[in-house]
């Protein structure tokens, strides 16, 4: 085996927002969770992470950069998913470059990652989901491992619960699962991206200046504290899960928007039942429900369905273009930018929904007439940091061009 | 009978506020709630209403005023009142006057009624449950009834639920009930105000730009549309209740503290599991819990339990003086007064709180040092109203001073 060569992949994979929410573990290690939850994959060309991982005999140890930052893959999770990959790791070959890893070579052999979000990380944008699906999937292809996206997610799930369902695209179920060593506690596809291809999808990210509760000791907590949690998690979500899955599956804009603004607030509720309680959202997010369910009430007839993750930040789900278009002009009369923003650094993604909203700058933004639904109408400027247009997406993809690469193909550091 | 003489009553009654939280009717027209619930009676020497009624052959019909303005009886909740207490009406007589009120006289004579609350009546301070209980209590008083406090709180529930806490003084619970016609939904004292002397009461009454869900709406559609209440209402409350009256009995702050957070935050989950979500507290409520929560945890033993009813105001309590004055010093650093506020206007009732903190003006307020367990504390000027220092207080009581009545003893109106 010579020692220079460098073999490398390079995957992208999305994140994904739960429609019906993932809150509490049944086993801490392995990941398990208290229910079944069902998430919305969004599109990868504007929420992302790209990873390439290498192989080489001349790597002395696992090493991996987030974001051009070399971080530590010492932490359980990291060891999860790189050990289980490892077990699944088969033979590999390069025959125009003459280069042969056999399994066995795998347990000795070291690897490079370098991982990439199109997205600002801290933003509570549900990174560490995309991050570790984007792991595992690279991982697998490096090491010609033959699971399929279910049995990856599987893995996936020990790095972070929610990556299990950044392995496909559309609409996801995790399923809890019941045997105890995780095995059946693994994602799989309700819908593909194209079945329900109207809805557009708008993620207001708030201002906040309060630290966080990480998710993960916020639903330790609330297991822990909750009197409320086990009753939603065995009674309330099961039936929740059936019919968000008919909805799914009917193309039913209006069940949908009831459940997905029902189970947000649930998971609001029992972090709030937690003791200490934990506080996720903030007023601007209360203004931005207030905002939606003013309007759906007005029209008669849902247009939009909100939900929150553990954060401030709104994900908007609007029925169709128009709706979208329409969200858009009244969360722009309520949040303006603050004056030294322009439009185009305030609303992200998909810009011709801003164009379908007729606002081309800023004079248009000032411009926007109040909700009629709501009198004394106020603005509430720099409560929103950006706004993000975007629509449910696919799964992990290969990137087969290698100019898309993180790491060099000669020295397997980041380029 | 002589057409010129006037009767009159003046009694006055406490607020009270819930440990464990009323939410939830199991009937509507009769006020039934679909719990028990338990209450501390805030001294009416700080928070009262004081009501005035009379009687005269001369008054043409029942009329009643609310702070010095006339307002309508005619709605459902004044006329169960009159009603209920009409029917239990006796005979009356003034022998030095010469006046003789027989028991069906009451049929035909109108009452003149005066409340006035000694605290902003929009302030979100529970005045309709004084307000309600005072009716009720004068009322009776100036028709002879019989009736017990007990048996007159079954009365002012039918005015405003959480009123019929406010016939006692000290810790008061509402049984629920359990028959049909609401007789035996009433309230009974745990333990009278001197009971539990060494706790100090501190409300933070907190600015808001955002309407409110009156509670009437507010718990009809919590009934309507929340699935966790009932789990609540059926599982949770009942050994709650039993817990509190057992630390109340015991005088156990620890578990008092516990006990008054958990079912605090449980009441406001339920709230945002309504559709649509019912948010009560803002921003500053959430800073205020975390304020307490870190100090509690600091300290390892909790020093201060907090409340929040159907808005953002906070009702502390603390262990005794010590703890009260500690916690003053650490609310006035988070929320100092706006500069064009004085101290004397911005903490009220009890200010030998403020004494015991060492705070004589609002230099020693600037001066105030961050609290040791936050670190970063930031100040958010202007973001509570005022303050109010009192501490568990008496029942109602009749005023037999004249000079405190707020009809005039000649005309039967209001002064």
């Amino acid at each position: 085996m010579a020692e220079s060569w460098v073999i490398m992949v390079t995957a992208q994979t999305p994140t994904n927002i739960a429609v019906i929410k993932y809150w509490g573990k049944r086993d801490e290690k392995l990941i398990l969770p208290v229910n079944d939850s069902i998430s919305v994959t969004l599109d990868p060309v504007h929420l992302c992470t790209t990873t390439t991982v290498a192989v080489s005999p001349s790597f002395a140890q696992d090493r991996m950069w987030l974001n051009g930052k070399e971080i530590s893959l010492s932490g359980g999770r990291y060891q999860n998913c790189l050990r289980e990959i490892r077990a699944r790791a088969c033979d590999v070959e390069d025959k125009e470059r003459g280069i042969k890893i056999s399994k066995k070579d795998w347990e000795k052999l070291h690897v490079h990652i370098a991982s990439y979000n199109n997205f600002p990380t801290a933003a509570g944008l549900a990174s560490s989901a995309a991050g570790f699906a984007c792991l595992v999937f690279a991982l697998a292809k490096l090491m010609n491992a033959k699971e399929d996206n279910s049995e990856l997610s599987a893995i996936a799930r020990q790095g972070s619960g929610s990556a299990c369902r950044s392995l496909f695209g559309g609409f996801v179920k995790w399923k809890m699962g019941k045997v105890e060593d995780g095995s059946d506690s693994l994602a799989v596809q309700v819908v593909d991206e194209k079945h329900w291809d109207d809805l557009v999808i708008i993620i207001a990210v708030v201002s906040s200046r309060q630290k966080e509760t990480s998710s993960t000791t916020g639903m330790r907590e609330t297991v822990e504290t909750s009197l409320l949690l086990q009753h939603r998690a065995k009674e309330i979500v099961p039936k929740r899960i059936v019919q968000m899955e008919e909805s799914i599956k009917n193309r039913n804009f209006a069940s949908f928007a009831h459940l997905t603004c029902a189970d947000s607030n649930q998971f609001h509720a029992v972090c709030m039942d937690t003791c200490p309680p934990i506080f996720y959202m903030n007023d601007t997010s209360h203004r931005i429900i207030s905002c939606v369910e003013k309007w759906n009430r007005s029209v008669g007839t849902p247009q939009v369905a909100y939900t929150f993750d553990a954060g401030p930040n709104a994900v908007l789900i609007a029925h169709n273009r128009k709706a979208a278009a329409q969200l858009l002009q009244k969360l722009l009369f309520y949040f303006p930018p603050n004056s030294d923003t322009e439009l185009n650094s305030y609303v992200l993604g998909d810009k011709s929904i801003l164009k379908d909203a007729g606002i081309e700058d800023l004079k248009d933004v000032e411009a926007l007439p109040p909700p009629p639904e709501i009198k004394d109408a106020p603005r509430y400027k720099g409560d929103v940091s950006y706004f993000i247009c975007t629509r449910p997406g696919r799964g992990p993809v290969l990137l087969s061009d290698e100019s898309q690469a993180l790491l060099s193909p000669e020295t397997g550091l980041p380029k």
